[in-house]
């Protein structure tokens, strides 16, 4: 059937591995009929696990592979003497044209030197970046980048820009998205010199939708912006603060519905209330980074996820390819290749 | 008498000003018994204002100019042609020892540019950096810097940890604080050289208290370093983003406190916890930037707080001067010079 999707999954990659791929698997086999799966990673260990869960047996194929990469292996090391891992295996599924994406919750930095190695960035796009949902007052903003490249050119963050509209558009099914640039606010301040280029580039580049200009770190949770573009640096501090600061919250609130008798009768009165703040806020509803820029569909699950959360990064890979995001991606960047000079020429580097 | 402490406030500064500025000095007059101020600002307003408040007039002078920082004005502009501002009069009381710090919720730029020109930096220390307290799981982090270096060197960074150091050990009477810089976390992503540079100058610098090396964004509200380290660009965006973490996750408890009746009732019982809740989470108990690495205490209070918020800023300066933060952080650099060369080197630039 022509709606069918293929994913490739890691199975090795991740805390709780294989144990929560396999339940995260059945869990999206659940929510999208239409998925099937190539298993890479330990037979011996796979297979036992899929006999109790007879559907998800059906659409899955095991590829046996003995070797995985550790979490703690340096991406240059994985890329070189990895070639036999489940994360490498997966990657080229995809490349081979076997898989429609790939999904890991292994060591990132390996993930990313070898999907962009096998799969290759998209013609026009110099370094992929990591892209993340964040929830906000008005929905979701999409963040990038979330640490791929530490430093950054104007070159980059315009790519990211580009990046992250062609993926609202077409996954968000926005029509007018908005666009910023993440700086700082205080007069005196002027961010640095990439932010004000890549400001420059961007007011004249007319992507689809509206480009804000710059937004301060508060503005990401106020859904100032559809698509919030930053370094990999900063953008991987500001996600890393915001889990912070929720985590403090949520324990702050946990103990002041334990402080008194009161209170915790007041907290059974507004559970149901609350249960849906917690599920708001639930971390594992915004698992599944995305690699945007690559050849190809690559999402990063949390490597302490359990099945629900890797069910959704499985979700997010099968909504990219539903929407077609790598030929749009492509075809904006055609498209932005045609225009006036002041974009070209920052456009390659 | 030898403990009186004079601060002198630009009462002109702020969305509220002058309103906001004395009602916020006369809750720090009755908190801090032996405090003087000398109010810089518009005699006609501020005259009839210190009419209603009879005690704190009994511990004001009153010195009148005219002239106003703007709050958009450009840091260049203000320190040229703001000479005889009320901003620019606070800090040179400071500087002509009439008063023991400055206090202002004005034009963060323009008081940093001022305060940087008239009471110069401290030997040995290159740029004054922004700082202000992080609540954390175990209490409370000073992060800096908060924006008023956009890039900064590994000197930089260096300087800060020292300053911070120096800080928590007076002000907070911290004996063995722990200082972190703030980096990355993935394995592949290694941080900018500067980081690097600066945590090996760090390890060998024996600083009072322990070194604990690169922290990730999270580790701040964990509270794993007493002092966290970073540039002001980075510093800027993870407060900001922790800002609007709160204040989103503050607003999604509301709605799901308003979204029944039996949650509604379930606040009510539990209102007195969650007044304590929101206390401790209340933006204006931290209220108060500190300006360090400069020969005078400079404190900046946010332009939108109200006159508790600025009470507390007042506080934040009184502290300071009680502690000989000056002093302190003086000597610290002093006895630095004499170290191993290795910080020295770096030290020096």
């Amino acid at each position: 059937m022509s709606d069918r999707v293929t994913i490739a999954l890691d199975a090795m990659g991740g805390d709780n591995a294989p144990n929560m791929v396999i339940r995260g698997a059945s869990i999206a086999r659940q929510r999208h009929p239409n998925v099937e799966f190539l298993m890479f990673g330990r037979e011996a260990q796979l297979l036992p696990l899929l006999e109790r869960w007879k559907k998800l047996k059906a659409v899955t194929t095991v590829v046996h592979t003995d070797d995985v990469v550790a979490g703690n292996e340096k991406p240059s090391i994985a890329l070189r003497s990895g070639r036999q891992s489940s994360m490498r295996l997966a990657i080229n599924a995809v490349h081979e044209g076997k898989a429609d994406g790939v999904v890991s919750a292994g060591n990132t930095g390996a993930l990313m030197a070898m999907a962009k190695f096998v799969l290759k960035t998209l013609p026009g796009v110099d370094r992929p970046a990591i892209a993340a949902f964040f929830p906000t007052l008005r929905g979701e903003t999409l963040m990038l980048d979330l640490g791929a490249n530490v430093m950054c050119d104007a070159r980059n963050l315009v790519d990211f820009a580009v990046m992250g509209n062609a993926f609202v558009r077409s996954v968000l099914g926005l029509t007018h998205p908005t666009v910023g640039l993440l700086n700082v606010g205080s007069e005196e301040i002027k961010g640095h010199e990439a932010l004000h280029e890549a400001r420059l580039v961007l007011k004249e580049a007319n992507l689809p939708g509206e480009f804000v200009g710059f937004v301060e770190g508060d503005d990401i949770a106020k859904g100032t912006a559809d698509v919030v573009v930053t370094d990999g640096f900063t953008g991987n501090i500001a996600l890393k603060t915001a889990e912070g600061t929720a985590m403090l919250i949520n324990e702050y609130m946990r103990r002041t519905f334990k402080s008194s008798l009161l209170a915790g009768f007041g907290y059974l009165l507004a559970r149901s209330a609350m249960r849906k703040l917690r599920k708001r806020l639930d971390p594992r509803r915004y698992n599944g980074a995305i690699f945007l820029g690559l050849n190809g569909i690559t999402v990063k699950s949390h490597g302490g996820t359990d099945a629900l959360g890797f069910a959704n990064a499985i979700g997010v890979a099968i909504d990219m390819k539903k929407h077609g995001i790598i030929e749009k991606t492509r075809a904006d960047f055609a498209a932005l290749m045609q225009r006036p000079p002041i974009f070209r020429q920052a456009a390659a580097g």
